[in-house]
């Protein structure tokens, strides 16, 4: 196919008339479809209905350490859920602390307290001037969100196939002590969908902040959430890589079970270091007597172990494996040779990340909503929602089904293509 | 009988003999008894056993709103739950939205909210030199540990037989703009078991504080904790009062299922103003995607309506009546008429209260974990764990059984002889 950039205005316009022909034959359809969120479908909710019937009026409601799941206790979480969790984030069991259903509620407590009581001792940063946090972009919007609302100022960070730039992480966090912390997708990365290398994991742990009271927010969200059976990424486990470069104490790690059981009633855990969870002990004590630890039982009656977890997880990629092919098969057919847009064919994860080019994410959203496709907004993935180069569309194809997704694609390509065109003659 | 201080030097002498081999031989015995926690028993929590049925795997998980419960989405919680909560607190659905499993966490966010963001726009609590709380006491000590750790100074108010001391309360919100809230137990309050009368809630209601950004912390937590069927405290409903004062938006009132369902595995909800809650909904917006529904609907299913509420509280009741009894039993037959102490037998709640005479309650605490009954540590019922009076200790029933609690209270009343005749001789 022929790059839009190579051809004439001529070409441009005929093509422009075909594609607005077809636009307008698509939307007469009076399509309502939606790639905006990255929800799991009902069917993989259905994976975990064996999670309603592991615990009836007959089941035995004592945890390992003998009390009552039904009682008050055990704020930190039943032992045999902390050892869960713990493996799945691949750590011994006395770097976990369980909190709610919500790994996002914690990374929220955690810059709050951070907010009103510092961080291990240091000044809270409402007494501050200016507490600011990098931001690898694009990212997860509702990180964005959290640091916005607490008035922390976010600057951002390229992100590359690696990861996040570290020339300009180690750069920045070692010259400016108001640098408090750094979100980070480390795996099939929320919206691009790659993992960090080991190189970065690495330089990671090496940092030299100025901020005594820095951390590296690590929401380890998709840590499982393999799409391929034989094609997974993996990365170093962060908590052992800082230990060995002398920093312990320098990361959150944040994980979950949203996307493995149920979104939004599954059980989330603070992984960190021990300094660190005695620091956010004295919290959690006033803050609450305890989470919800029946739900903690349930999720390990059901899944016994991370083996049960990983099989799980095998059947998530069953079923989101053919909605990405569904979508990558489009973007590929359609656009592959045009120069008009840019993506990577993610292994896991939620999101498929499109580059548009530039000043056009905005109207290729637009024009898709006007045929029935509902997108994540454009600049979502940007703090404060401003994409500097308005070039980055976030694609969630969790939700509908295939058949559904090869003609939201559709919509979405040719969205992306008058939009080029658009683009091309107005030059 | 004889009141102590009536007694002869000889007389309270032979007194403290006779009592004191009594005490050598109950410690001898080597007991292991609690009366320390507001902790429900086994045969409660069996109470809501059929709560692990009401679900499995061929339920249908979908609200009445038509989402499914087990995915995102729903941040203020399912309708029916709502409706549920709505009904407990005797006030329209619209001013309810659900938390997560723990009333006490709903407090420590709207404190920790108000630190950071302010109160409906006011000034954030953290950027203010002062910010103080009126805490009626006795009360309770997860309150004052929630204002004790954001460094707000807490200012004590007597609780009376009718509920704080209204004429104290008016006053002093009147004259300091720095008071920004007081904590109130309304019902069955912990630790008196009183409750507030029509006149309280009214002069509450018509408060008219200096603060703009003054809120009534209306903790309802023992609502339908009746221990009687047909004697049962009634309070007025404080959202309407507030209204008709022309104070909509002066109270925060938190209510929970956590000693109704399960005690840490229950659901909660903030029932206030809508204009508060829509300054509430900001927050939460950024602090999570939702709470557990799944267990919102496990609720709803189980206890239908509040008549289903009520009729399963009347079984707590007939769980909690003997024991209340078995330690009033004690209290009156041992020490009326000794002048040495006073209670009052509540018609709810989780505790009973005890008034020593004054210099004695730590002594007594003391004396009692020596013999092997471990009651909650004096000075808990008081801001800053200061009785300034040593004089109140809390009596926790719930967690024993009527026959270990007939012990329990034995050798509490010995105690109480014991260190009481100590201060009469030391006088």
């Amino acid at each position: 196919m022929k790059a839009y950039s190579q051809m004439s205005k001529e070409e441009l316009l005929a093509l422009q008339q075909e594609l607005e022909a077809k636009y307008e034959d698509v939307k007469s359809k009076g399509l309502k479809l939606d790639m905006s969120r990255g929800k799991p479908a009902k069917t993989q909710l259905d994976l975990a209905k064996g999670m309603m019937d592991v615990l009836d009026s007959d089941s035995d409601m004592n945890c390992e350490a003998g009390m009552d799941c039904r009682n008050y206790g055990l704020m930190e979480g039943i032992p045999e859920a902390n050892r869960l969790m713990a493996d799945m984030a691949g750590v011994p069991k006395k770097n976990v602390v369980l909190f709610g259903n919500s790994s996002l509620n914690i990374m929220f407590d955690t810059v709050s307290r951070s907010m009103t009581h510092g961080v291990c001792g240091s000044t809270p940063w409402s007494k501050l001037d200016k507490v600011k946090f990098l931001c690898p972009v694009p990212g997860y919007d509702r990180h964005f969100g959290v640091t916005e609302y607490f008035g922390v100022e976010m600057v951002n960070v390229p992100l590359l196939a690696t990861g996040p730039d570290m020339d300009v992480v180690e750069k920045l966090v070692a010259e400016d002590e108001s640098i408090k912390g750094i979100w980070c997708v480390p795996k099939y990365q929320n919206p691009t969908g790659i993992s960090f290398s080991d190189e970065t994991v690495r330089r990671f742990a090496n940092l030299k902040p100025a901020a005594k009271d820095f951390r590296i927010y690590w929401d380890n969200a998709y840590s499982v959430h393999h799409i391929y059976d034989d094609q997974q990424d993996e990365i170093l486990e962060i908590l052992s890589e800082c230990e060995k470069a002398g920093n312990p104490d320098m990361v959150y790690e944040f994980i979950s079970t949203s996307k493995v059981s149920y979104a939004g009633s599954g059980i989330a855990a603070l992984v960190t270091s021990e300094a660190n969870l005695a620091d956010v002990k004295k919290h959690m004590f006033y803050q609450t007597i305890g989470h919800d630890k029946v739900n903690q039982l349930r999720h390990v009656k059901f899944f016994k172990d991370m083996d049960g977890v990983r099989d799980h997880m095998k059947k998530h990629g069953d079923i989101m494996r053919p909605k990405f092919e569904a979508v990558l098969k489009v973007l590929d057919r359609e656009l592959n040779g045009l120069e008009i847009g840019s993506w990577v064919a993610p292994r896991g994860g939620y999101f498929i990340s499109f580059e548009a080019l530039d000043g056009c994410a905005k109207a290729i959203v637009s024009k898709a909503k006007e045929a029935g496709l509902v997108m994540t907004g454009a600049g979502a993935t940007y703090p404060y929602g401003k994409d500097p180069k308005d070039s980055n569309i976030r694609i969630a194809p969790s939700f509908p089904t295939p058949e559904e997704l090869a003609i939201a694609a559709e919509i979405f390509v040719l969205s992306v293509k008058l939009i080029s065109v658009d683009k091309m003659l107005d030059q």
